[in-house]
């Protein structure tokens, strides 16, 4: 569709000189999300790859978990007065006895726990909805591998070097292995891009993979992150206080500032091979002390 | 409250070595806003400001526009079964013939255009309903003074310094003095942060003032200031294409990439004191050629 940048003409200041340029920026547009025919969501997003949107915002919200949860989807040719197709509405037929959702905020995860909204109550609503065990998940992931995952999910960025402008997730196998990437204006949208690409190909659960993502790790990036049954989430910047409350409950992996070979680990260390392992099994020969930190 | 950031102890591994240390996240917290009783919303937030995070929301969505418009808001102390306090569930009692907003999905401004749901659409809509006309502010800004803006965000915000893990938005008037800076894990929150605060204190429309933002600017937070009336916005990193086209439709200053004295003017240009005519107010004596660019 062509859509993913606009060009604009701009003011490019420098030190107070100003030049007219042509600049590339990210495209936002609305998407809304129909279920049934009946509206369940408008996210301002990206265009492109709106169906995986779609999936992997259905797979957030729990409302499917594998591929033939979906039965179809399609845009709604009748969106405008005049009907002409908008491409920023679709319909999601779902498979049979797959429930349809309640649209009305009184679906939302938090106000259906006993104790109200808080923080607990929204640990206890993802546990409840989901559909996965990932604190079972026997991949082990190795510091050396973990280090390159910035990289590569920055070299796989097409639109980022043209904009400046988006959020990216990515999704990796144990051995470090790009299976896909997505980019969004919504760092939200990145990542149900990337579930939803998941459940397309028959990929849930997510076992053994690694969720990388471009900026900070918060609540909602975790709880997808388990919908999808991804055992280890990866931020370059800062996770909350509820992601790694989260994160610990259900056990996954979360690390954040990733940045060259340093790291934080909020929860699930034991996934991760600690430097004497590796120092064992790659450089049993050394025998040398470890490094002051 | 003391719940803007919460200790938790992580493994920190640099060059594959590791070793347990405290470290400061930043709170997130569920808060749902009710108007009249009844739920409108529920955002993950930062505890702290959640008054002014409620009235702020309420303005961005077109509900009040002036300090009597909201009569008072309170924390629901019945929140949980118990009838304990979450300080996370808080209701907005509306002022004398301030109609209570649908808070059902068919509010969204988007779906209520004969075009159904695209750019264009949501553009009409904020123009529909923004009380304000900031196309007629007449504040006039300097390249200088909107270079100093980045650091006085900096500068003010005290939270990120401790977690890195914040989002902040400060309000600045023409000569660059801060007004008010708010941080929060949510864009959009630290932003109704201060447009709250801003109507709490009567002060809407906001004419003559500069909303700088730390990251990227979004079609929702161009849409914010604008109900706002806020003629000015400068972001660190990039917009979107919505962004610049409510920007243009409805007279706005937006300025991308602001970094040193370097940064793009996507739309009203016109504000920004050019280089010659600060060299003519202040270096009239120079005489110089402008510098190669």
């Amino acid at each position: 569709m062509g859509r993913v940048t606009s060009r604009y003409r701009v003011l490019r200041l420098i030190d107070g000189v100003g030049m007219e340029r042509p600049d590339s920026v990210a495209a936002e547009e609305p998407l809304e999300i129909r279920v049934a025919g009946h509206p369940l969501a408008v996210t301002m997003r990206t265009p492109g790859d709106d169906f995986d949107l779609a999936r992997g915002f259905l797979v957030s919200e729990g409302v499917v978990s594998t591929a033939s949860d979906v039965a179809a989807i399609r845009y709604c040719a009748g969106a405008t007065a005049e009907g002409g197709n908008t491409y920023n509405v679709l319909d999601v037929v779902l498979g049979d006895g797959v429930a349809v959702p309640d649209p009305s905020i009184e679906r939302n995860f938090f106000t259906t726990s006993s104790c109200g909204v808080c923080g607990k109550a929204s640990l206890d609503a993802v546990r409840t909805v989901s559909r996965w065990t990932i604190a079972n998940d026997p991949v082990r992931l190795s510091v050396a591998t973990i280090a390159t995952l910035p990289d590569r999910l920055r070299a796989a960025q097409r639109v980022f070097d043209r904009t400046g402008g988006l959020h990216a997730a990515a999704l990796f196998d144990a051995d470090g292995a790009l299976l896909v990437v997505r980019e969004d204006v919504g760092r939200h949208n990145a990542v149900d891009k990337v579930i939803g690409w998941a459940l397309g190909e028959g990929r849930l659960p997510l076992t053994g993979t690694t969720l990388m993502v471009s900026g900070r790790a918060s609540f909602e990036l975790v709880q997808k992150a388990v919908m999808a049954g991804i055992p280890a989430l990866t931020a370059v910047s800062a996770p909350s206080s509820l992601a790694v409350d989260l994160a610990r409950e259900m056990g996954l992996t979360l690390v954040g500032f990733l940045r060259g070979t340093s790291m934080n680990v909020y929860s699930g260390a034991e996934r991760i091979a600690s430097a004497e392992e590796e120092h064992d099994e790659e450089l049993d020969l050394c025998g040398g002390q470890r490094p002051a930190v």
